[in-house]
Protein backbone atom coordinates (compact mmCIF):
# COMPACT_ATOMS: atom_id res chain seq x y z
CA UNK A 1 0.00 0.00 0.00
CA UNK A 2 2.71 2.57 0.95
CA UNK A 3 5.02 2.27 -2.51
CA UNK A 4 4.15 5.52 -3.71
CA UNK A 5 6.06 7.46 -6.78
CA UNK A 6 5.90 9.71 -9.29
CA UNK A 7 3.22 12.18 -7.81
CA UNK A 8 2.21 15.27 -9.62
CA UNK A 9 -0.48 17.42 -10.75
CA UNK A 10 -2.57 18.30 -13.58
CA UNK A 11 -5.18 20.40 -14.69
CA UNK A 12 -8.76 18.79 -14.35
CA UNK A 13 -9.74 16.92 -17.76
CA UNK A 14 -13.84 16.30 -17.92
CA UNK A 15 -14.14 13.91 -14.78
CA UNK A 16 -16.78 11.13 -14.10
CA UNK A 17 -15.51 12.01 -10.14
CA UNK A 18 -16.02 15.78 -9.50
CA UNK A 19 -18.52 17.85 -11.29
CA UNK A 20 -17.89 21.35 -10.19
CA UNK A 21 -21.31 23.52 -10.97
CA UNK A 22 -22.34 26.92 -9.71
CA UNK A 23 -25.93 27.46 -8.07
CA UNK A 24 -26.99 31.04 -8.50
CA UNK A 25 -30.00 32.10 -6.01
CA UNK A 26 -32.03 35.14 -4.61
CA UNK A 27 -31.84 35.05 -0.77
CA UNK A 28 -33.84 38.01 0.70
CA UNK A 29 -33.70 40.06 -2.41
CA UNK A 30 -30.06 39.68 -2.95
CA UNK A 31 -28.00 37.93 -5.65
CA UNK A 32 -25.68 34.74 -4.71
CA UNK A 33 -23.71 32.09 -5.59
CA UNK A 34 -22.08 29.10 -4.79
CA UNK A 35 -19.83 26.81 -6.04
CA UNK A 36 -20.52 23.09 -5.61
CA UNK A 37 -20.04 19.26 -6.56
CA UNK A 38 -22.19 17.13 -7.89
CA UNK A 39 -21.81 13.92 -5.61
CA UNK A 40 -23.32 10.51 -4.38
CA UNK A 41 -25.10 9.51 -1.35
CA UNK A 42 -23.50 7.19 1.03
CA UNK A 43 -23.53 4.72 3.54
CA UNK A 44 -21.04 3.58 6.63
CA UNK A 45 -21.33 0.83 8.98
CA UNK A 46 -20.32 0.58 12.36
CA UNK A 47 -18.44 -3.10 11.98
CA UNK A 48 -18.01 -4.81 15.59
CA UNK A 49 -17.25 -8.19 16.04
CA UNK A 50 -18.22 -9.17 18.98
CA UNK A 51 -16.06 -12.87 19.62
CA UNK A 52 -13.15 -10.85 19.90
CA UNK A 53 -14.61 -7.42 20.72
CA UNK A 54 -13.26 -5.47 18.34
CA UNK A 55 -13.90 -2.73 16.19
CA UNK A 56 -13.32 -3.44 12.13
CA UNK A 57 -11.75 -0.76 10.32
CA UNK A 58 -10.56 0.37 6.64
CA UNK A 59 -7.08 1.63 5.53
CA UNK A 60 -6.41 3.44 2.51
CA UNK A 61 -4.31 5.30 0.69
CA UNK A 62 -6.69 8.71 0.46
CA UNK A 63 -4.79 11.30 -1.93
CA UNK A 64 -6.63 14.17 -0.38
CA UNK A 65 -5.16 13.51 2.27
CA UNK A 66 -1.97 12.99 1.14
CA UNK A 67 -1.83 16.47 -0.76
CA UNK A 68 -3.01 18.44 1.84
CA UNK A 69 -0.09 17.43 3.62
CA UNK A 70 2.38 18.44 1.57
CA UNK A 71 3.55 21.99 2.33
CA UNK A 72 1.73 24.41 -0.15
CA UNK A 73 6.01 25.62 -1.34
CA UNK A 74 6.20 21.75 -2.29
CA UNK A 75 3.36 21.52 -4.30
CA UNK A 76 4.31 23.11 -7.47
CA UNK A 77 7.24 20.94 -8.17
CA UNK A 78 7.08 18.86 -11.39
CA UNK A 79 6.99 15.71 -8.76
CA UNK A 80 5.94 15.82 -5.24
CA UNK A 81 8.96 14.52 -3.61
CA UNK A 82 8.05 11.03 -2.12
CA UNK A 83 11.28 10.63 -0.24
CA UNK A 84 10.21 13.91 1.49
CA UNK A 85 6.19 12.73 1.70
CA UNK A 86 6.10 9.67 2.19
CA UNK A 87 2.72 7.65 1.12
CA UNK A 88 1.76 6.76 4.42
CA UNK A 89 1.33 10.50 5.64
CA UNK A 90 -1.86 9.70 3.17
CA UNK A 91 -3.30 6.20 4.40
CA UNK A 92 -6.65 6.90 6.80
CA UNK A 93 -8.33 5.14 9.49
CA UNK A 94 -12.27 4.79 9.02
CA UNK A 95 -15.27 2.64 9.20
CA UNK A 96 -16.56 0.83 6.05
CA UNK A 97 -18.42 3.02 3.98
CA UNK A 98 -19.37 3.36 0.37
CA UNK A 99 -20.80 5.34 -2.10
CA UNK A 100 -24.73 5.04 -3.33
CA UNK A 101 -23.99 4.44 -7.29
CA UNK A 102 -26.72 1.38 -7.92
CA UNK A 103 -30.59 1.62 -7.80
CA UNK A 104 -30.93 -1.11 -4.90
CA UNK A 105 -31.88 -0.66 -1.53
CA UNK A 106 -29.77 2.03 1.04
CA UNK A 107 -29.38 -0.93 3.25
CA UNK A 108 -28.48 -3.67 0.59
CA UNK A 109 -25.62 -1.49 -0.18
CA UNK A 110 -24.56 -1.67 3.04
CA UNK A 111 -24.47 -5.25 3.42
CA UNK A 112 -22.42 -5.35 0.24
CA UNK A 113 -19.57 -2.94 1.09
CA UNK A 114 -19.23 -5.07 4.64
CA UNK A 115 -19.25 -8.03 2.67
CA UNK A 116 -16.61 -6.43 0.29
CA UNK A 117 -14.32 -4.51 2.15
CA UNK A 118 -14.17 -6.16 5.51
CA UNK A 119 -15.22 -9.45 4.64
CA UNK A 120 -17.89 -10.52 6.59
CA UNK A 121 -21.26 -12.12 5.01
CA UNK A 122 -24.02 -10.18 7.09
CA UNK A 123 -27.83 -10.72 6.65
CA UNK A 124 -29.69 -7.04 6.03
CA UNK A 125 -31.38 -7.67 10.17
CA UNK A 126 -28.37 -7.68 11.01
CA UNK A 127 -27.94 -3.86 9.85
CA UNK A 128 -29.26 -1.09 12.44
CA UNK A 129 -29.43 2.32 11.02
CA UNK A 130 -28.48 4.81 13.52
CA UNK A 131 -28.89 7.66 11.70
CA UNK A 132 -28.47 9.90 8.18
CA UNK A 133 -26.88 13.34 7.74
CA UNK A 134 -25.59 15.88 5.13
CA UNK A 135 -21.77 14.59 4.86
CA UNK A 136 -20.68 18.33 4.26
CA UNK A 137 -22.22 21.74 4.23
CA UNK A 138 -19.55 23.77 2.09
CA UNK A 139 -19.40 22.20 -1.65
CA UNK A 140 -20.84 18.24 -0.84
CA UNK A 141 -24.47 18.00 0.67
CA UNK A 142 -24.78 14.51 0.00
CA UNK A 143 -26.74 12.33 2.70
CA UNK A 144 -24.93 9.64 4.50
CA UNK A 145 -27.06 6.58 6.21
CA UNK A 146 -24.71 5.31 9.27
CA UNK A 147 -25.62 1.99 10.45
CA UNK A 148 -24.33 -0.17 13.25
CA UNK A 149 -23.53 -3.54 12.67
CA UNK A 150 -22.37 -6.83 15.26
CA UNK A 151 -20.75 -9.82 13.04
CA UNK A 152 -19.18 -12.59 14.77
CA UNK A 153 -16.19 -14.74 13.42
CA UNK A 154 -18.05 -16.76 11.76
CA UNK A 155 -19.30 -14.59 9.21
CA UNK A 156 -16.16 -13.99 8.02
CA UNK A 157 -16.49 -15.64 4.38
CA UNK A 158 -14.11 -13.82 2.54
CA UNK A 159 -10.39 -11.70 2.96
CA UNK A 160 -12.17 -8.13 2.06
CA UNK A 161 -9.77 -5.67 1.04
CA UNK A 162 -12.18 -4.15 -1.67
CA UNK A 163 -12.95 -4.71 -4.93
CA UNK A 164 -11.65 -3.70 -8.43
CA UNK A 165 -8.75 -1.71 -8.03
CA UNK A 166 -8.81 -0.71 -4.41
CA UNK A 167 -6.39 -1.48 -2.25
CA UNK A 168 -7.78 -1.43 1.00
CA UNK A 169 -6.34 -2.96 4.36
CA UNK A 170 -8.75 -4.41 7.07
CA UNK A 171 -7.61 -3.68 10.67
CA UNK A 172 -9.23 -4.37 14.32
CA UNK A 173 -8.85 -2.19 17.25
CA UNK A 174 -9.91 -3.05 20.84
CA UNK A 175 -12.12 -0.40 22.61
CA UNK A 176 -9.07 1.01 24.84
CA UNK A 177 -7.33 1.44 21.82
CA UNK A 178 -10.60 3.69 20.44
CA UNK A 179 -10.30 5.28 23.68
CA UNK A 180 -6.77 6.16 23.11
CA UNK A 181 -7.28 7.37 19.53
CA UNK A 182 -10.60 9.56 20.74
CA UNK A 183 -8.56 10.25 23.44
CA UNK A 184 -5.26 11.80 20.96
CA UNK A 185 -4.70 15.35 19.90
CA UNK A 186 -4.62 14.30 16.54
CA UNK A 187 -4.10 15.03 13.80
CA UNK A 188 -5.80 11.93 12.91
CA UNK A 189 -5.93 10.79 9.85
CA UNK A 190 -9.62 9.74 10.20
CA UNK A 191 -12.76 11.79 8.76
CA UNK A 192 -15.60 13.49 11.23
CA UNK A 193 -17.73 10.65 10.25
CA UNK A 194 -16.08 7.90 11.58
CA UNK A 195 -15.23 9.83 14.68
CA UNK A 196 -19.04 10.63 15.16
CA UNK A 197 -19.16 6.59 14.63
CA UNK A 198 -16.39 5.90 17.22
CA UNK A 199 -17.84 8.37 19.41
CA UNK A 200 -21.76 6.49 19.00
CA UNK A 201 -19.90 3.40 19.75
CA UNK A 202 -18.37 4.21 22.83
CA UNK A 203 -21.20 5.94 24.32
CA UNK A 204 -24.25 3.31 24.04
CA UNK A 205 -22.32 0.02 23.32
CA UNK A 206 -18.61 0.26 24.70
CA UNK A 207 -19.25 -0.30 28.21
CA UNK A 208 -21.61 -3.63 27.33
CA UNK A 209 -18.51 -5.35 26.00
CA UNK A 210 -15.96 -3.80 27.87
CA UNK A 211 -15.96 -6.20 31.15
CA UNK B 1 -33.24 33.84 6.23
CA UNK B 2 -35.84 31.40 4.35
CA UNK B 3 -36.82 33.99 1.36
CA UNK B 4 -35.55 32.02 -1.65
CA UNK B 5 -35.69 32.41 -5.49
CA UNK B 6 -34.27 32.65 -9.24
CA UNK B 7 -32.53 29.72 -7.92
CA UNK B 8 -30.54 28.09 -10.94
CA UNK B 9 -27.71 25.97 -12.25
CA UNK B 10 -24.73 27.52 -14.62
CA UNK B 11 -21.01 26.09 -15.26
CA UNK B 12 -18.37 26.35 -13.35
CA UNK B 13 -16.56 29.96 -14.19
CA UNK B 14 -12.70 30.35 -13.02
CA UNK B 15 -13.79 29.68 -8.74
CA UNK B 16 -11.63 31.61 -6.21
CA UNK B 17 -13.51 28.81 -3.95
CA UNK B 18 -13.71 26.05 -5.64
CA UNK B 19 -10.44 24.78 -7.34
CA UNK B 20 -10.69 21.06 -8.89
CA UNK B 21 -7.58 19.08 -10.43
CA UNK B 22 -6.44 16.00 -10.23
CA UNK B 23 -3.26 13.74 -8.56
CA UNK B 24 -1.59 11.51 -10.96
CA UNK B 25 0.64 8.72 -8.79
CA UNK B 26 2.21 5.26 -8.88
CA UNK B 27 0.83 2.86 -6.40
CA UNK B 28 2.40 -0.40 -5.88
CA UNK B 29 3.61 -0.10 -9.59
CA UNK B 30 -0.04 0.82 -10.77
CA UNK B 31 -0.77 4.55 -12.55
CA UNK B 32 -3.47 6.25 -10.96
CA UNK B 33 -5.19 9.30 -10.70
CA UNK B 34 -7.52 10.52 -7.97
CA UNK B 35 -9.41 14.25 -8.59
CA UNK B 36 -9.42 16.48 -5.82
CA UNK B 37 -10.05 20.07 -4.48
CA UNK B 38 -7.97 22.85 -2.98
CA UNK B 39 -9.62 23.64 0.15
CA UNK B 40 -8.50 25.72 3.79
CA UNK B 41 -7.69 24.12 6.76
CA UNK B 42 -10.42 25.09 9.18
CA UNK B 43 -12.10 25.08 13.08
CA UNK B 44 -14.57 24.18 14.59
CA UNK B 45 -15.51 25.33 18.14
CA UNK B 46 -18.48 23.80 20.72
CA UNK B 47 -19.69 26.78 22.53
CA UNK B 48 -21.59 25.92 26.22
CA UNK B 49 -22.98 29.01 28.09
CA UNK B 50 -23.03 27.57 31.27
CA UNK B 51 -25.53 30.25 32.62
CA UNK B 52 -28.19 28.61 31.15
CA UNK B 53 -26.48 25.42 30.53
CA UNK B 54 -27.50 25.47 26.84
CA UNK B 55 -24.98 24.96 23.58
CA UNK B 56 -24.79 27.91 20.79
CA UNK B 57 -25.32 26.70 17.44
CA UNK B 58 -25.79 27.92 14.04
CA UNK B 59 -28.39 28.22 11.38
CA UNK B 60 -27.50 29.15 8.03
CA UNK B 61 -28.60 28.47 4.05
CA UNK B 62 -26.44 25.87 2.71
CA UNK B 63 -26.51 25.63 -1.01
CA UNK B 64 -24.88 22.34 -1.27
CA UNK B 65 -27.58 20.84 0.91
CA UNK B 66 -30.58 22.36 -0.13
CA UNK B 67 -29.21 21.33 -3.99
CA UNK B 68 -28.98 17.29 -2.81
CA UNK B 69 -32.73 18.12 -1.45
CA UNK B 70 -33.75 18.41 -5.24
CA UNK B 71 -34.47 15.04 -7.15
CA UNK B 72 -32.58 14.81 -10.00
CA UNK B 73 -35.05 14.93 -12.79
CA UNK B 74 -36.07 18.33 -10.75
CA UNK B 75 -32.52 19.93 -11.40
CA UNK B 76 -32.62 20.51 -15.19
CA UNK B 77 -35.04 22.85 -15.04
CA UNK B 78 -34.42 26.60 -15.82
CA UNK B 79 -35.49 27.33 -12.56
CA UNK B 80 -35.63 25.45 -9.44
CA UNK B 81 -39.40 25.28 -8.47
CA UNK B 82 -38.57 27.20 -5.02
CA UNK B 83 -42.26 25.86 -4.18
CA UNK B 84 -41.70 22.53 -3.96
CA UNK B 85 -38.36 22.84 -2.80
CA UNK B 86 -38.61 25.53 -0.15
CA UNK B 87 -35.21 27.23 1.61
CA UNK B 88 -36.04 25.36 4.53
CA UNK B 89 -34.57 22.38 3.12
CA UNK B 90 -31.13 23.92 3.05
CA UNK B 91 -30.89 25.11 6.46
CA UNK B 92 -28.41 24.12 8.40
CA UNK B 93 -27.68 23.38 11.93
CA UNK B 94 -24.14 23.42 12.72
CA UNK B 95 -21.62 24.38 15.59
CA UNK B 96 -19.86 27.97 15.00
CA UNK B 97 -17.17 27.26 12.21
CA UNK B 98 -14.69 28.77 9.81
CA UNK B 99 -12.03 28.59 7.58
CA UNK B 100 -8.61 29.62 8.21
CA UNK B 101 -7.66 31.98 5.41
CA UNK B 102 -5.48 34.39 7.34
CA UNK B 103 -2.06 33.99 8.68
CA UNK B 104 -2.83 34.28 12.31
CA UNK B 105 -2.48 31.07 15.20
CA UNK B 106 -5.45 28.52 14.83
CA UNK B 107 -6.56 29.63 18.35
CA UNK B 108 -7.15 33.00 17.27
CA UNK B 109 -9.26 32.05 14.38
CA UNK B 110 -11.31 30.06 16.78
CA UNK B 111 -11.74 33.05 18.51
CA UNK B 112 -12.57 35.44 15.66
CA UNK B 113 -15.46 32.66 14.64
CA UNK B 114 -17.17 32.65 18.08
CA UNK B 115 -17.16 36.16 18.22
CA UNK B 116 -18.43 37.02 15.16
CA UNK B 117 -20.88 33.97 14.53
CA UNK B 118 -22.09 33.92 18.16
CA UNK B 119 -21.06 37.05 19.47
CA UNK B 120 -19.07 35.89 22.72
CA UNK B 121 -16.11 37.64 23.64
CA UNK B 122 -13.69 34.80 24.74
CA UNK B 123 -10.25 34.56 26.00
CA UNK B 124 -7.71 32.37 24.16
CA UNK B 125 -7.45 30.38 27.31
CA UNK B 126 -11.20 29.69 26.75
CA UNK B 127 -10.83 27.53 24.02
CA UNK B 128 -9.75 24.06 24.89
CA UNK B 129 -8.38 21.94 21.63
CA UNK B 130 -9.85 18.90 21.20
CA UNK B 131 -8.52 17.00 18.65
CA UNK B 132 -7.47 17.61 14.58
CA UNK B 133 -9.01 15.32 11.85
CA UNK B 134 -9.59 15.42 8.48
CA UNK B 135 -12.45 17.12 7.09
CA UNK B 136 -12.78 14.39 4.12
CA UNK B 137 -11.41 11.76 2.64
CA UNK B 138 -12.65 11.54 -0.99
CA UNK B 139 -12.17 15.14 -2.76
CA UNK B 140 -10.89 17.25 0.34
CA UNK B 141 -8.65 16.42 2.94
CA UNK B 142 -8.08 19.24 5.22
CA UNK B 143 -7.51 19.40 8.59
CA UNK B 144 -10.10 21.12 10.94
CA UNK B 145 -9.13 21.59 14.68
CA UNK B 146 -12.15 21.05 17.15
CA UNK B 147 -12.18 23.24 20.06
CA UNK B 148 -14.42 23.57 23.28
CA UNK B 149 -15.24 26.99 24.94
CA UNK B 150 -17.49 27.30 27.98
CA UNK B 151 -19.06 31.09 28.47
CA UNK B 152 -21.69 33.09 30.25
CA UNK B 153 -24.31 35.67 29.71
CA UNK B 154 -21.72 38.21 30.42
CA UNK B 155 -19.57 37.26 28.13
CA UNK B 156 -22.02 38.23 25.03
CA UNK B 157 -20.71 41.52 23.68
CA UNK B 158 -22.04 41.10 20.41
CA UNK B 159 -25.08 39.90 18.36
CA UNK B 160 -23.44 37.18 16.38
CA UNK B 161 -25.00 36.56 12.88
CA UNK B 162 -21.33 37.00 10.62
CA UNK B 163 -19.90 39.48 9.23
CA UNK B 164 -20.30 40.73 5.57
CA UNK B 165 -22.78 38.74 3.31
CA UNK B 166 -23.85 36.01 5.79
CA UNK B 167 -26.93 35.57 7.43
CA UNK B 168 -26.55 33.57 10.37
CA UNK B 169 -28.63 32.73 12.95
CA UNK B 170 -27.60 31.77 16.56
CA UNK B 171 -29.67 29.14 18.33
CA UNK B 172 -29.53 27.73 21.53
CA UNK B 173 -30.24 24.02 22.44
CA UNK B 174 -30.96 22.00 25.63
CA UNK B 175 -28.99 19.00 26.48
CA UNK B 176 -32.12 16.89 26.57
CA UNK B 177 -33.10 18.68 23.04
CA UNK B 178 -28.99 17.73 22.13
CA UNK B 179 -29.91 14.37 23.23
CA UNK B 180 -33.25 14.34 21.06
CA UNK B 181 -31.77 15.25 18.01
CA UNK B 182 -28.53 12.69 18.30
CA UNK B 183 -31.35 9.94 19.07
CA UNK B 184 -33.35 10.86 15.85
CA UNK B 185 -32.70 8.48 12.44
CA UNK B 186 -32.75 11.76 10.60
CA UNK B 187 -32.01 13.06 7.45
CA UNK B 188 -30.38 15.71 10.03
CA UNK B 189 -29.31 18.53 8.16
CA UNK B 190 -26.10 18.52 9.96
CA UNK B 191 -22.46 17.08 9.17
CA UNK B 192 -20.78 14.61 10.88
CA UNK B 193 -18.25 17.54 12.62
CA UNK B 194 -21.46 18.55 14.26
CA UNK B 195 -22.68 14.71 15.24
CA UNK B 196 -18.60 14.51 16.31
CA UNK B 197 -18.76 17.00 18.63
CA UNK B 198 -22.03 16.62 20.08
CA UNK B 199 -21.61 13.37 21.06
CA UNK B 200 -17.95 14.25 22.53
CA UNK B 201 -20.17 16.97 24.40
CA UNK B 202 -22.85 14.03 25.39
CA UNK B 203 -20.06 11.47 26.50
CA UNK B 204 -17.58 14.10 28.19
CA UNK B 205 -19.40 17.03 29.48
CA UNK B 206 -23.03 16.50 30.29
CA UNK B 207 -23.67 14.93 33.20
CA UNK B 208 -22.10 17.87 34.96
CA UNK B 209 -24.67 19.99 34.05
CA UNK B 210 -27.74 17.99 33.81
CA UNK B 211 -29.23 18.45 36.95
Amino acid sequence: MEDLEQVYLSPLPDSPYVKPFRLNYTQNGKKKTWDLLEVHDSVAIIVFNVTRRVLVFVKQFRPAIYYNCVHPNDRDEDFIDTKKYPASLGIALEICAGIIDKDKPVNEIAREEVLEECGYNVELKDLHKIMSYRAGVGVQGALQTLYYCEVTDDMKTAQGGGVDDEIIEVVEKTIPQIEEMLNSPGPLASPPSCLFALMWFMHHKADKYRK
